[in-house]
């Protein structure tokens, strides 16, 4: 199993991005630490230097499995649902951006909350329609150059649209792109899904890219999931993707990191 | 074990009061699923009619372990943490407000969503403040008329102001009244604390009533709790309270209702 983790490119409110900050020493001890990749959280692909992170990717002998894209939403605003339209247009153009970055890595581009939330006198309905539109141009643009988008099926307090595994891949069958799938995160199915090691088997090969935190959002092995099965069944499926840590940098962020990865080598044991 | 589940004695925009509306054809129900107890949902008690609410439990020999008093937060804004005194001063008078008929059955009152988050420009240490005052004017309030208060530890995403066991137990200390503890909620718990079991242990006697719903907020047994550990904990203090069901009215109440009940007393073999 390919174990990554969450780097935050430039300095971010989310309190997830388990890493932020300089690049160089934090790929030097993501790598010390025995994570095979970096998951790389962008807010503006205008404002990271291309050649320095290949070049510090390089060095480090890091992959780069994922880029997530919610900074744009966080700070900027950015959503696929927004009323207004020259907002929806300025995501769209936001995630096009995303794909030189992404074909480079080979990366999976991230939806998570740029696909935005229901706003107050718009019927769902309408939102799903500019998100289907949305991720369907999306989806064109990337396939030229073999890229790959995943939508986060994301808990209900952080969004209204697509909460569970089973939202997530009526979308898809919508969209109907084959480079579209889902990226799972075991803190949100904690909250939404019935039985977590079932909406894993029903993903089955649309799960592109999957995220671990614990049920309280810290590092594995501080709360209560059961990752061994998690893992277990990312595996009956045939899962080939990477396993991204995306989780509190508590109690500190390097302690964080190396007990998660601990925790999860043994899990999968 | 009793098990009681939550009715609101009037329309309210809260999801998870199972129950909802008429309040003879709702308690002749809960009674015939074999419920021993309702717990009351209460937005104003001045609203309530406290001869026609004694009658009904009467005639259909339910207790009510608590009353429940969220809606004033949560339908007119009213909370210990307020920054504007009034507000603050009215939670107060409508906390005091429910005592005659916390009194009458011997019921908990609860202190959720009404304790409030904390605002913008606020510090934390000063809605703690206000918090802790709050407190301790209405637990002395309350003693006079043997009426006990517990407080339940809300996740984060509900609230700032004690998410769980160990915040809730730090402000019990500080509060410093013998009638006031907590009421832990399973969903809450899955969300917030590390280990479930040991939350449960921890909060001891101070555990004055208990809260039921699924990972997901169904009902016992639609999500991946596991109760019987659970129960088995709140067993294992010696807890003689209630296990009081606060959970989505899904797939329809009574299905819920029927459905949870069951899981529960399963869980109790």
């Amino acid at each position: 199993m390919k174990f990554s983790i969450v780097l935050s490119t430039q300095p971010a409110q989310f309190q997830a991005a388990t890493f932020k900050g300089d690049l160089e020493s934090n790929m030097a001890r993501i790598a010390s630490y025995g994570y095979a990749g970096v998951e790389l959280a962008i807010r503006d692909p205008s404002l990271v230097n291309l050649k320095q992170l290949a070049d510090l990717t390089t060095k480090f002998d890091l992959k780069v499995p994922a880029i997530g894209t919610g900074q744009a939403w966080g700070e900027e605003g950015l959503s696929f649902t927004d009323p207004d339209p020259k907002v929806r247009r300025a995501a769209i153009t936001r995630i096009k951006d995303h794909i030189p970055l992404a074909e480079e890595f080979n990366a999976i581009i991230i939806i998570g909350l740029i696909r935005g939330v229901v706003k107050k006198g718009i019927e769902t309905s309408q939102a799903m329609t500019w998100l289907v539109d949305a991720l369907k141009e999306c989806c064109n643009a990337a396939s030229v150059h073999g890229v790959r988008l995943a939508l986060e099926p994301i808990n209900h307090y952080e969004t209204t649209l697509i909460n569970t595994t089973e939202q997530g891949l009526e979308l898809v069958e919508e969209v109907g792109e084959g480079n579209f799938g889902l990226l799972l995160d075991t803190f949100h199915m904690n909250i939404e899904e019935s039985v977590m090691e079932t909406a894993i088997r029903s993903g089955g090969e649309r799960i592109f890219h999957f995220h671990v935190a614990d049920s309280n959002r810290w590092h594995p092995g501080a709360g209560h999931l059961d990752f061994k099965q998690l893992l277990k069944s990312l595996t009956s499926i045939g899962y080939e993707g990477w396993v991204s840590g995306e989780f509190l940098p508590l109690p500190d962020v390097d302690t964080a990191a190396q007990q998660g990865l601990a925790y999860l080598k043994i899990a999968t044991l």
